[in-house]
C-alpha cells in the first residue's frame, strides 16, 4: 500500500518546477521561486546551527516581511512545527501563548525583540541576530516530503472560558484548503494575490501557501493602507485580493475620491471575517467590484464556505457554499436540520484541524466523528447557501481580528473592585462591531484604573471602547450571563 | 483524528455546488451536473435492483457514450469497482479478462452484447436491458462520501509474460491526478475539455473524472475523426483536447485541406501515447498550436509528467517535468542516477496505483517504498526534464495503444507449427510504430494459417502487420531474445 498522504516540500517542488516565476513581491523586491528556496535553504541552516530539532515548536512574531515568509519556510525546511504569534498582542499575553505552547525559541522580528528579551522561558532571537549566523556548513537534511497528516502550524484563537488554545494545523489542511480555493476560484495564467492581511492570521498565512502550490506570485504588504493597496491592484495586475469589510470599505472610499475604478485583471475580492454589511454589497457591485463573500475560521485553515459573486445580492446575507470537499450540516439537539431551520454549524473536510494543542476536551468536545462544531448557529436554505445568525460563543468581530467576550471579562474580573462583568459587541461603522463592557463594581473606581488594568494585559483591539457601570448584569434561570441583552442596558446607564 | 482522505461523492457534490453548469455535451444533447446526477441516480437504482452489491468488481464494456458516463457513476453511487474493458479486445481476452478479475456483471453497449453472451460465468447484461430495469424503490442508500484510499477502477494492461494484469485504481488516484493536472493547466472559467479518446483508456476516464472535480463540461465523442474534431473545437470552444500523435498529425492535415486554424480559446493539446515525431511538433509550432507533451501510464492514472508548450522544441525529445505532487527518479543498478546519466525511471505520488489485481508478486517487484518501477529507460537533464529513451518491455506504441511483443508472441507460440517468435515494433508513418512478427516454423504453413490464428486470439490493433519466418532469432547468451536485433533481420528475410 502506498502512503498518499506524502507530497514533496512544496516551494523546493516550485522551485524546481517553475523556477522563473515570481514567487513574491514586496515594496521594489521580487524574488523567483528560484531565488526564495536558495534564501530559505540558508534560513534553514542558521535556524539547524541554532540547534532547532525536528519536531520542536518554534514561534515566529512578525509583521508581514520578506524575512517573515524565508523563515516561515525554513522552519517546515527543518521540520519545526510554527506557532504564529498575533503583533498585536500584549506582552503577556504573547508569554502566555509561548509557554501554553512549549516553545523553545521565539523568532521576533528586530523591532519587537524588547518586548520579550529576557522575559520568557524561550530562548528570544531578533531577526537581525537570526541573519548573522553562520549557517551550518556541509549538506543540510531537509524535509523533503511533507507528510501532509503531520502538524505544519499552530495559531491561538480564544474561546469560551478565555484562555485562548491553539489551533493545530497540519500540512494536509493548509494543502487541501489551497486545493479546495482552486476547484472554486480557478487557477489562471496571470493570477496573483495581494496580501495585506496578516501571515500570522490564516487569512495571510493561506495565500503563502497558495503561492508555493500554485506558483504564483504574491504581492505582500505590511499592514493595510487603501491607497497603496489600490495602487499595487491595477500596477501589479492583482487578480485576487483577501479583504475585511473595514478594509474594503475603505479601499472603495479611496477609489470614489480619485473618482477611479479597478481594472478587469482584479477577478476576486474575497471578503471574510464576518458578515458584510448590505450597503457595501451594494457599493460593491455598483463598482463592478467582484466580492465573494467568505466563512471560515482558523480551525477550517481558512475559507470553507464562498459564496460567488454572482449571488452576491441574489443570496444576500448568505456565506455561499461549501468548498468542494468540505461538507456543512445544521445541527440541533444531535438531530440534523431540514432547510430553514437553525442549528449549530458543523463542518467537515480535510482542511479541519486534528484539534486543539494540549487540549484533549476541548478537542473531543469540538470534533466528533469528523465533524467539527463550530459553535456558530446558522441555517441552509433551500438551494444549499449557508446562512450564519449567529457567531460562536458571542464572538465580536472588530475590522476581522476575534475578540471572545470571556477572554475580556476574565481580564474585568480579575481587577478587585469587579464583581461582575459582561462583554458583548456593539455596532460600529469603521470596524463593524467593537466591544463594550458592563461591570458591577464593589467600589466606585474611575475608567483610566480600569482600562489602564485591562491595556496591561489585552491587546489593543480587545479593549472595551466603553465601560457601564451598572446595578447587576441580566442572566437567566440557571444565572448564565445574556450577552444579547447587554446593549439593552444602555438606556439611563452611566459609563464609569 | 480526522480521515483526510475522506470526500463527498463529486457528481452529487458537483450537483449541489453548480447545478446549472454543463457536465457533457455529446452531438446534439447537452447535460447539466444536476440533470446528469439524477439520471445517474435512477441508474444506481436499476444497479441495486439488479442486485450489484457494495465492493463488487463490475465490468463495462462499451463506446463512449452518455449512457456509459451514466453508468460509470451510478457504479460509484453503489460502490462497486468498475472493470473497464478495451472494445478493440477480441472475445478470448474480454473473457480472459472477465473471468481473472472475478466480475460478477458485464455491463455492454447493445450492439456488442452477443459478443459475450452465453459465453461468461458473468451475467451479461445489455445497456437497453439495464435501461428497462425498474429502479429500486424507496430512498437509495447510495455512497455519499468517497474514501481515497479505496479502489475505484480496475484497467488492464499488459506485460513481460503475455498475461495482461489489472490495474487498481484508488478514488485517491484518480482525485489526486485531478488535482496534479489542475495545478500543472490551471483551471480556467471557459474550459472545456474534448474527450475523443476513449473512457476505457486512462487518457479518457480521467477527463470524466476531472469533469466531475472541476466542474468542467466535457465535449464527448465515439472515437475519433478529424473532421469533427476540429469542428467541434471550434463550435464549442475548446479549451483542452488530449490527443495522440497520430489522432493530433490528422487534425493538422485536415486544418491546412481547410486552410484554417484553431482559434485562441484552444490553450492545451495534451499530447500523450509516446513520443512526438519531431516534424509533427514542428508544425504544431508553425500553426500556433500549443502543444503539452505528457508520459504517463494506466499504473499512474494518466499524465504524470507533462512538457509545457514553451518548451516543446527547446527540449524537444522531453516529456517535461512531473506534476507538483509527483517525483520522478532515475536509478541503475540501485543507485539513483546523476543527471544525463539513464536509467529506469521510477515515479512517486498519490496518483500511483496501489497494485495490480490479485497479482501480489507484480505489484512487489514494480512497487517498492513508493516508488514505481516503470520499466521505461530515460534520463533527467541538468533542468530535471525527463527524457524518454525506451519504452517498457519493448513496448510498442501504435495510435496510442500500448502492445505488449509478449503478448503477441505467446499467441503465436500457441500455433503448433510455430517453433519460436519474436515480436518487435517497426515504424510506421500513420500509427508512429506497428507490430512485426519473426517465426521459426517447424513445419511450413500460410501467413493466412497463422493470422486467421492469430485474429482469434488478438484485438485487431495488435495484430502483426507483417509476419517473417526466420532460421533463427536472435538471442543472448544467456538466451535471451534480443528483439531490437530482429528488424537487423529483414535483410534477405521472406515473409511467409
Amino acid at each position: 500500500m502506498q502512503n498518499v498522504n506524502v507530497v514533496p516540500n512544496w516551494l523546493m517542488q516550485r522551485a524546481y518546477l517553475t523556477p522563473q516565476r515570481i514567487a513574491i513581491k514586496m515594496g521594489e523586491r521580487e524574488i523567483t521561486f528560484d531565488q526564495l528556496h536558495n534564501q530559505v535553504y540558508q534560513m534553514a541552516g542558521r535556524l539547524h546551527a541554532m540547534g532547532i530539532k525536528r519536531g520542536a515548536n518554534i514561534a515566529v512574531l512578525s509583521h508581514n516581511s520578506i524575512e517573515m515568509i524565508e523563515i516561515l519556510h525554513a522552519l517546515k525546511y527543518i521540520g519545526a512545527v510554527t506557532v504564529l504569534l498575533n503583533t498585536r498582542l500584549t506582552t503577556n499575553e504573547l508569554l502566555w501563548q509561548i509557554e501554553n505552547a512549549h516553545v523553545d525559541f521565539v523568532l521576533v522580528e528586530s523591532s519587537m525583540a524588547k518586548q520579550l528579551e529576557g522575559k520568557s522561558k524561550a530562548r528570544v532571537v531578533s531577526f537581525d541576530a537570526l541573519y548573522t549566523i553562520e549557517p551550518k556548513k556541509g549538506e543540510l537534511h531537509v524535509v523533503k516530503e511533507f507528510s501532509l497528516d503531520k502538524p505544519d502550524t499552530i495559531m491561538y484563537t480564544s474561546g469560551t472560558t478565555g484562555n485562548p488554545k491553539g489551533v493545530i494545523q497540519t500540512y494536509g489542511n493548509h494543502y487541501w484548503s489551497a486545493i479546495g480555493s482552486a476547484l472554486n476560484l480557478g487557477i489562471e495564467q496571470e493570477d496573483c494575490w495581494l496580501a495585506c492581511v496578516p501571515f500570522f492570521h490564516v487569512s495571510g498565512l493561506s495565500i503563502l501557501m497558495r503561492s508555493v502550490i500554485y506558483g504564483m506570485k504574491v504581492v505582500v504588504q505590511d499592514g493595510f493602507q487603501a491607497e497603496t493597496v489600490n495602487k499595487e491592484i491595477v500596477n501589479e495586475k492583482v487578480t485576487i485580493i483577501s479583504v475585511v469589510s473595514t478594509m474594503l470599505q475603505q479601499m472603495i472610499d479611496h477609489l470614489d475620491e480619485r473618482g477611479s475604478g479597478y481594472p478587469p485583471s482584479l477577478r476576486c475580492v474575497l471578503l471574510g471575517g464576518g458578515p458584510a454589511p448590505e450597503t457595501l454589497l451594494e457599493k460593491s457591485k455598483l463598482r463592478n467590484i467582484p466580492v465573494f463573500q467568505t466563512y471560515g475560521m482558523t480551525e477550517t485553515a481558512s475559507q470553507v464556505v464562498t459564496l460567488s459573486s454572482e449571488y452576491s445580492l441574489s443570496k444576500l446575507g448568505s456565506a455561499g457554499k461549501p468548498l468542494f470537499h468540505s461538507q456543512v450540516k445544521i445541527v440541533q439537539n444531535d438531530v440534523e436540520q431540514d432547510n430553514d431551520k437553525p442549528g449549530e454549524i458543523l463542518v467537515k473536510g480535510p482542511t479541519v484541524s486534528t484539534g486543539y494543542w494540549n487540549c484533549p476536551d476541548a478537542t473531543k468536545s469540538s470534533l466528533k466523528n469528523g465533524w467539527l462544531y463550530t459553535g456558530d448557529i446558522g441555517y441552509l436554505d433551500a438551494d444549499g447557501f449557508l446562512y450564519v445568525l449567529d457567531r460562536r460563543k458571542d464572538l465580536i468581530i472588530s475590522g476581522g481580528e476575534n475578540i471572545y467576550p470571556a477572554e475580556i471579562e476574565s481580564v474585568l474580573l480579575s481587577h478587585p473592585e469587579v464583581a461582575e462583568a459582561g462583554v458583548t459587541g456593539k455596532e460600529d461603522l469603521k470596524w463593524g462591531q467593537v466591544p463594550v463592557a458592563f461591570v458591577v463594581l464593589k467600589n466606585p473606581i474611575s475608567k483610566e484604573e480600569l482600562m489602564a488594568f485591562c491595556g496591561e494585559k489585552l491587546a489593543r483591539y480587545k479593549l472595551p471602547k466603553a465601560i457601564y457601570s451598572v446595578t447587576s448584569l441580566p442572566r437567566n434561570a440557571t444565572n448564565k450571563l445574556q450577552r444579547h441583552k447587554l446593549l439593552s442596558l444602555l438606556d439611563g446607564t452611566a459609563t464609569i
